[in-house]
C-alpha cells in the first residue's frame, strides 16, 4: 500500500521532471490521484507510463500555450496545444465555469488535447461553485456503430455532476458502452471469457474472447445489440463525438489520435489533436440555489428508498460507489499492482528520481 | 390512407373545440403530425384520445399564461401552467433559441407542462436557425432503477439535432430504456412474448410477459441488466429527471402527473405539473458555420461508409429511419389504425366536427 502522498509527490516530480511547470504537474497529478481514489486505479498509476513514453516520443507538448481561439458570452473554443489532457481539460472547465458566473451557463469544446484521464473530476469541478458539472471526451476508436463492424468510436464517457444539500453530490461518470475497455484487458489476462454482448468478431457476430479486438473485432455501444437498444448507445457516443471532437474542431471518431506511444500517429487528420466538451450551468440562473438542493435531498432521498429486487439490499445514487471508495482509500492507501510499479520504477529511475517498489 | 392535409385539419379543429386558441391548436398539431410522418404513430394520432379525456376531466389547460419565470442571459425556467405538452415546449424551445441569439446558448427548464409528444420535433426547431437544437423531457414512472423494483422513473428520451451542410441533419431521438413503452402494449396486445432484457417482475426478476407492468412489475433502464450496463441508462434516465424536473421545479420521477386520465392525479405533489429540458447552441459560437457544416458533411460520409455486419446492408446516420418515413409519408398517406379511427370519430361527434373513418 503506498500513502496519497506518496503517489501525490512521486507523480508531481514526475511530470516535472517531463518538464511541466510545477503548477501543469500539480494539476494532471491531481487528476491522476482522484482516479486512484475514486476506485478507477484503470485511470491511475497504470496509466502513467503511456504519457511517459508519448513524451518521448514527443507526441505530448509539455509547454503548452492552452487557449480560448474563438468565443461567445456563453462558450468557448479552446485549443489545448498538444497538452496532456488534464491540463488542457482543467483549463477548459474553468474557462466554463468563469462564462457561467456572467451567462448563467458555460460551454467549453477543446481540441488539440489528449487523453485526460477521468471524465467525473472535470464535472465535480463545478460543484464548488453551485453549479451543475457536465464533461465528455473521445477516446481511442474500439466501439463499432450499430449494424457495423468498423471501429469507430471510442467508449465516449459522459459525466454529470450535480449538487445537494444534505447529502452527497449526484456524480454520475459512465462510458456508453456496456463496459470499460480495461475489463476486457483484466479477462484478457486472466485467460477468461467475457459475457456475450461486449465485443463482436471481424463480421459482427457477437463473441466472448475478450481478445477478439487483436482479430478485427470491435466493442459495440450500450445496448449490445439492435434488439436491446444499440442503437441507442451508437446515438450517445455519436453525441459525445460530435459535441467534443466537431464543435471544436478536434480529430472525430475513427481519427482519434492514440493515447499510447506504440500506436503509430494516424496518418490522416481531420482537425487537432482529441477533442472534449465541458458545460457548467449556475444553478441559480433557474432557481435559488436553497430550493434547488432541498429539492435535490428529496430526490436522493426518494431514489435510494426504491425497493430493491430479489438479491440486493440498497439502490443505488449515482456516485455512490465512488465516494465509499474516496473515503475508504485515502485511509487505506493505494494498492499499486506490481507490474505497475515495475513500470514507475524503471520511469523513476530513467528522471533521476526515487521510487520504492513494495 | 388519410391524408396529411386532412388529419392535420381534423386535430387543429379538435383543439380549436377543446378552447385552444388557433395559434395553439397549429402548435399541437403540428407535433402529431410530425409523430405520424416521421414513423412515430406511437405519438400520433392514437394519442388524441389522451389528450381530449385529461381536458374532459379539467386536468390541461387550453388558456395557459406560459411565462418565464426566472432567468438569466443564458438559461430560464419557464412555468407552463398546466398547458399542453406541446404548447409549453414550443415557446420554451423558441425562448432557447432566442437566448442562443444573444448569449452563444439557450437552456430551458419547465414545469407545469404535460407529455409533449416526439422530442425530437423540439430539437429540430433549432436547425433554421444554424444552431444545435437538444430536448429531454419526463414521462409516466414504468422504469425502475438498478437493482430496483420501483418504477421511479419514465423512458426519459433525449433528441439531439445536428445541422449539417450538404447533407440532411443529424437527429438522435431515443427513449433511455431499451424499447419504447408502445412497443410492450403491441406485444400484449398480440399475445406475444417479448425478448428478456425488457421488463422485470415485480421482485425484480427479468420477464418476457409484455403484461407484467399490470401485475407489479417494471421496464428496466437501457442495458437492460447490471451486467450490461442498466446503471449507465439508469444515470441517463436519472439526469433528464433532474434537468427536467428538479432543474425547472416539477414533478420529477415518481411523482410525474399521468399523461392519461384513467389514472388518478398523483396525491404527492412535488411540483408543479411535468418537466422538460432544451437546449439550443448556436454553431456560430463555436465555429463559422461553414467549416462545422463541411466538417459534419464528413463526419456523416465517414459513419455512412463504416462496413456492415454480416446480414446488413448498410449503417444508418441518427434521422436516416425517421426521414426515409417522412418522405414516403407525405406522399403515400397516414395509416390510422382502425380503433383509432374509431376513437377519433366519437371525439368528432362530441365535439360536432366531421372526421370519416375508412
Amino acid at each position: 500500500m503506498y500513502t496519497v502522498k506518496y503517489l501525490e509527490q512521486f507523480t508531481r516530480t514526475v511530470f516535472e521532471k517531463m518538464g511541466c511547470s510545477p503548477e501543469d504537474a500539480k494539476i494532471a497529478t491531481d487528476v491522476f490521484i482522484a482516479a486512484e481514489l475514486r476506485g478507477y486505479s484503470s485511470h491511475g498509476m497504470i496509466r502513467i507510463k503511456d504519457y511517459f513514453q508519448l513524451w518521448q516520443a514527443n507526441r505530448i507538448n509539455v509547454k503548452p500555450n492552452v487557449r480560448v481561439v474563438h468565443e461567445s458570452p456563453s462558450t468557448a473554443v479552446v485549443d489545448g496545444d498538444g497538452a496532456i489532457g488534464m491540463i488542457a481539460a482543467t483549463k477548459s472547465m474553468k474557462i466554463a465555469i468563469e462564462k457561467a458566473k456572467t451567462a448563467g451557463t458555460g460551454w467549453v469544446s477543446t481540441r488539440g488535447s489528449n487523453h485526460y484521464g477521468i471524465a467525473g473530476y472535470y464535472s465535480m469541478m463545478a460543484l464548488e461553485h453551485d453549479m451543475i458539472g457536465i464533461c465528455m471526451t473521445i477516446a481511442n476508436p474500439l466501439v463499432a456503430p450499430t449494424f457495423s463492424v468498423s471501429p469507430m468510436l471510442g467508449t465516449n464517457p459522459i459525466a454529470v455532476a450535480v449538487p445537494a444539500g444534505i447529502h452527497p453530490p449526484f456524480v454520475a461518470d459512465f462510458s456508453t458502452t456496456p463496459i470499460a475497455r480495461g475489463k476486457l484487458a483484466v479477462a484478457g489476462k486472466k485467460g477468461e471469457k467475457v459475457p456475450f454482448g461486449y465485443v463482436q468478431d471481424a463480421k459482427g457476430v457477437p463473441s466472448d474472447d475478450p481478445d477478439i479486438l487483436k482479430q478485427g473485432g470491435s466493442m459495440v455501444t450500450l445496448g449490445g445489440t439492435r434488439e436491446m437498444g444499440s442503437h441507442k448507445g451508437y446515438c450517445m457516443s455519436a453525441i459525445v463525438d460530435i459535441f467534443s471532437a466537431v464543435l471544436s474542431g478536434a480529430n472525430f471518431g475513427p481519427f482519434c489520435p492514440p493515447s499510447v506511444a506504440y500506436l503509430p500517429v494516424k496518418e490522416e487528420k481531420v482537425g487537432e489533436g482529441t477533442g472534449h466538451f465541458f458545460g457548467a450551468m449556475r444553478i441559480d440562473a433557474f432557481q435559488t440555489p436553497e430550493a434547488f438542493k432541498s429539492q435535490m435531498d428529496k430526490w436522493i432521498e426518494t431514489f435510494r428508498a426504491a425497493k430493491p429486487a430479489k438479491g440486493y439490499d440498497r439502490v443505488l445514487i449515482p456516485g455512490d460507489p465512488e465516494r465509499e471508495n474516496e473515503e475508504r482509500i485515502s485511509k487505506e492507501g493505494v494498492d499499486v499492482m506490481v507490474p505497475v510499479q515495475k513500470e514507475m520504477k524503471e520511469i523513476a529511475d530513467f528522471l533521476g528520481i526515487d521510487f520504492e517498489t513494495q
